[in-house]
């Protein structure tokens, strides 16, 4: 249950974890990072996906709707934004979903968060050809 | 489908919705201003519920998911988290769902929005009785 | 008093309201979103101007001056603080009176802020031949 | 126009246009920190008032509207909003101007933010025997 | 060098750290959270001060005096302030250097966040019998 | 030791120290805003500088590692943070403690921020040709 792993191991794994949530998009964010700040790049797979991502307790697909309702509370993460409303849809939230979360926040956030989170939300859903979500 | 109706029924339509979802909690935090603001008071059941959380797109489950995520990212907000991991549970979430959301906090937010939000949820959980979620 | 309207009688009147308050630029800001989130285009003009903006106990000019605050502090909303610094002109604050605005912005949200907003400030004045404040 | 002044002379201009602004709950605020940090307590008053808040360009009702907006907004601030309410209302804008700002702040920093200034709101208008303002 | 470490081996070497860097009153502030949240309380050390804090290329004093001004930034992080507040001083700031982090925040963050922080340092230094600064 | 000043010589003395801090890139960002705000660009020398970066009780280097941490928190002050790199690279920080100092933000502020503040330090760092900071 508490068998001994590595560093390199425990990369591995949340890498593997991390390229599942987030596909090519999400490592290409973070591996334009690997040469200034290494450390950050092996944590955000070790740690954010190895060791919270990975826990039972929360699927997938509502790690990705409370994950978007913070990145759009916190302004100023649209490149992160765009990543997680791919990752949403992966996870299989609906565009419908996804659309109506980013909705929700304008009752919290405000209009200027909601409007910007829902730009970056419509720019995802037309390179997937998802659009016309009614 | 369009059907004329007053702002008195747009309120009690949203009321109804507000105090389904937030309960006397949720209540008492908005009555508490009706007589300074009675125009915030009406819009929060009017608009905010009787619009927005009367939607259908996203289950009530799900809002308050998204909503949890919302509240811990933008800080400050311990009173509305209070009520609305009290609406979290009440829509179905387990705790062990709330604190695993609140714990991916951490991820996007920092520890010390994750480590306040948990503990309105600890004080949440105990009054309900639910504070061993392992 | 309370006479019922529909649902499109609430959003024409936003709409007006909405119009005459920010204009072109406004406008085309939400009709960008028309196609992803319709509800939130809805309600930007039936709530936000129809029931908020459109309300008296503040003149138009008193709203955009603590929209600017709040747009300044919040950060992140450049392409709507674009947007208020232009509805701020139109509703009679003078280009000192906005440029006096942000300068206050320093003492409450620092100087970084306060750049970044008067940034903004400054691409507006300069595209409606106004850049000499002094 | 440019003539030399010490930074004692600096500091009791600021002081008094302070007083005058921010009143006897203002200076209690910043009295409380001359002993920690004499320095911020001195730039509150050299500075924040002697320089900023002296200057023409925007009237003393007008900062405090702005000033509102950016506390609001920045949330955690229900201290120096307490202060500001009391400044406002000293500054001439009107209980309901007041309570209408906050509530525009529903529109701009959601619901939260709007619902915790409007309770120092209430606090203030309640102090002064103002609450009733319909 | 990169030894199989067991979960808890990587906890008890982090909660090393915790305890050396933040001392009782952060043991304590953690531990609250224990039963709500043991994860993010493992997290904290295993990772945050295990992963993070103990790391080289940044001295322990360094780490405090960068980690005051994002708490002081974020606003509504009083109570992880304190703590830190007390390892700056515990890790070798002086209280003029911690008072002067703080005056600098006036700069970049605004005058309500540096005087709240200001506020709690007071607190601390003057349970340390250090509240002469100059 | 309180010698008269003009604001002319206020604003010189902190200019100086400006360039002297942030070097040409800082002189641009803030000659930027002369014309649409003098009083601005005047202040952020006159007093941010003038007043407060030239304090004792706090030396250039921590100044600048105080500044890292809370223009990483506060968000979408990507211009800021490019040139208080590049002040805090000339002040004496390594590259290395750079990057570490914003690593450190994981731990507070959340993985975005870390991560948008990391790519502003690559481009400082690959402009001055530091990037290998391993």
């Amino acid at each position: 249950m508490d068998e001994p792993t590595t560093r390199k191991e425990r990369y591995e794994h949340g890498r593997a974890v991390f390229d599942a949530v987030d596909g090519a998009a999400g490592a290409a964010h973070v591996d334009a990072i690997v040469d200034v700040s290494p450390e950050l790049a092996h944590q955000i797979s070790a740690w954010a996906y190895g060791e919270i991502y990975a826990r039972p307790g929360l699927v997938a697909r509502d790690r990705q709707l409370v994950t978007l309702g913070m990145l759009t509370a916190l302004g100023g993460c649209e490149p992160q934004l765009e990543i997680h409303v791919n990752a949403a849809l992966d996870a299989g939230l609906t565009p419908t979903e996804v659309v109506e979360a980013l909705l929700q926040s304008a009752v919290y956030c405000g209009f200027p968060r909601a409007l910007n989170a829902t730009l970056v939300a419509k720019k995802v859903l037309a390179e997937r050809g998802l659009l016309a979500v009614g």
